[in-house]
């Protein structure tokens, strides 16, 4: 890495394309700049200055050749050098907002440009850290990154969770290993004051989903004294905090036997009984309507149904299905969850489905809550579709 | 009223114009039925019997042939007889909702469609309550609403509070005044443990603003600790909330000087210390700014900018300004809470112009919570277009 800001190659705006950049967009797109043969020999991920065309300097920026978002900027103070201790004071920062928000050390505590660190993901599980690492840009400064943690955090294991399809839009390969210390099975957190296991070596993404903690909490509220169903219910994040909350049975269905492994030890860290029921989702909302089952409380959160924009027609009817099973399982006054993680499914399209859904299963009632992501995963206020969680918790009559 | 399903007059769906209405919306529109000149001479408000070009019976309505929406859906079983029975029976289903959600008996207790009660708001302070009617329909059922209060809440007092400027849409007049009991003065609530006061003689809308509840819960959590800025607080709202979490300085700004009463009484009744200060708010912002003021917590929760939709330019810049003006008052790390309760300002651009605003006031940040009212103002599953309220919390670099 080159780290003196005065080496660092220089990329310039074309003329009075730098506007976007300016009003606090924190992305450049390779149709901003004056591309040339030697910039385009670049390594992606190398640092750059970022110049107007008008000499002024704008901050520096990793750069990618290849990307349509060919630079990323990481600080609009030039004379930044972006070394450990850059780093180390966006960690604190985010250590600092995430430690005001939530009582115990586990969140998600960088969340990449709303972070100001584009394309890092870092999950927190007290003093074990996941990372992900999306944009080439990163990728480069993974040693420095590394540590600045060990500065910030000390972490007892540091691990790599680099396997986000998006890695290979920068060239970027898949990998999943550990990066630092030693790591001796699944980890423990602590979510709304319920304890649970995360398998950061087999687990989903990057071990656990920190960004329903909000919709968790909300849901446990219903819950008391009511019959409780968690469809896709990994390692029993919905399921055992209702149960926790005081459901009277909850029915958890997930169709690995790894994740279910998980939500039963977490019944057992929280002393609460849940019953897991190995299955695929849809097969089994159909075989519990047949059956006559009810439930007070439906949660249906599922992994992403659009996983590209070319997918949003079928995914959309995929969540327009998922309401129509569901909605039979919910008692008259009983309540319903309906999420979707899909980047790529707009908002208004998913609650669409679910009124359409709502409507063939010939059941009526109210939106009482429509939330995103938990706190610890913000926005970029210049970057609102990054908001990619969608949760829609209904009473159904 | 006619109250017997047979008698009713006979709403004919035009052939093929009934999907909208089966799909589960809860309201027709004139194009979609068979007009007459017979129908157009029904007062406005008559209950109807919604049929189908088939002849199937498909509802009982309230209709108005002078409006756009034409028939709003009471009931999907034309036999239901709309008497006070009926609306009792509407009035505990939303109360048995509201129960279970919150702590007091201080809530909506009916918020219109969602609540299968068209055109009808209804807000709760223990045992007194205000209506407020926005269509012929539910205006026709005052009297048997009021004997369904009765029945199901034996209030002290009902104060209907008509004076919603939509209601000129439904040819109906602008009235304050107490439809039952007796009010001796101003009404107290609870909210999140902190007690309030709300005048419903003199007081804005329905008294209180119950919809910023969980937004109020929020930013106190946040404030600890802090100096705190509520620019419009009308009655105190989230001033109090924050004095009471232990900020170290909480200054209410409004214009109203009833308001600020209401405020400083509130503080009182919490036992904390408020500074009320009756100012315009812009002009203020502006006055702290070039002070030097700065705070942990600013929230700018102003009245509705947009009132109609030929407004929305002017509104989007006023939201614009408003943000760029309160965002030189955050400290560093500090929050802040954008509010609009403009129906007619789309959320999306509401973001984009709070995006514009720090982006002229040179400032950076993120989005922490996007969320809309609380869940005592649901919403009707076929109308996410009612969601009025948009409240962004940012954390300011």
């Amino acid at each position: 890495m080159n780290i003196i800001p005065s080496a660092r190659p220089i990329i310039r705006f074309a003329k009075g394309r730098s506007r976007r950049f300016r009003a606090g967009h924190p992305w450049v797109f390779s149709n901003e700049i004056e591309m040339s043969p030697e910039l385009k020999t670049l390594p992606a991920g190398t640092l750059v200055t970022l110049m107007d065309a008008g000499d002024e300097k704008l901050g520096v920026a990793s750069f990618n050749p290849h990307s349509l978002i060919c630079a990323r900027v990481l600080s609009r103070h030039w004379t930044d050098v972006i070394d450990a201790g850059f780093i180390a004071g966006r960690l604190r920062a985010a250590l600092a907002l995430r430690d005001s928000l939530f009582p115990m050390p586990h969140y998600r505590l960088i969340h990449s440009e709303a972070d100001n660190l584009p394309g890092l993901i870092v999950d927190r599980y007290g003093d074990v850290v996941v990372l992900q690492v999306n944009t080439a840009g990163m990728e480069a400064l993974i040693p420095t990154v590394l540590e600045a943690l060990t500065e910030v955090l000390a972490p007892r294991a540091v691990v790599l969770k680099n396997d986000s399809p998006v890695r290979g839009l920068e060239g970027l390969p898949l990998e999943h290993k550990l990066a630092l210390g030693v790591l001796d099975g699944p980890v423990e957190l602590i979510e709304n004051g319920a304890r649970f296991v995360a398998d950061l070596t087999d687990g989903q993404k990057t071990g656990w989903f920190y960004d329903q903690r909000d919709n968790r909490a909300f849901v446990a509220g219903l819950a008391a004294g009511k019959r409780m169903l968690d469809v896709y219910t990994y390692a029993g994040g919905f399921a055992v905090q209702a149960a926790l909350a005081g459901a009277v049975e909850v029915v958890a269905v997930d169709r690995s036997e790894h994740s279910l492994a998980l939500a039963d030890k977490a019944a057992e860290l929280n002393s609460v009984t849940i019953n897991t029921v190995r299955a695929e989702a849809f097969a089994e909302m159909t075989r519990l309507a047949a059956a006559g089952e009810r439930f007070g409380v439906v949660v249906v959160d599922p992994p992403a149904f659009v996983k590209s924009r070319k997918d949003v027609g079928a995914g959309a009817k995929g969540y327009r299905k998922m309401t129509r099973l569901a909605a039979p399982l919910v008692e008259a006054g009983g309540f319903l969850l309906c999420a979707s993680c899909s980047h790529h499914m707009p908002a208004e399209l998913f609650a669409e489905e679910i009124a359409h859904g709502l409507g063939q299963a010939g059941r009526s009632g109210r939106i009482l809550r429509i939330a995103g992501a938990s706190a610890d995963h913000p926005l970029h206020p210049q970057l609102p579709e990054s908001a990619y969680l969608k949760a829609l918790i209904l009473q159904l009559d």
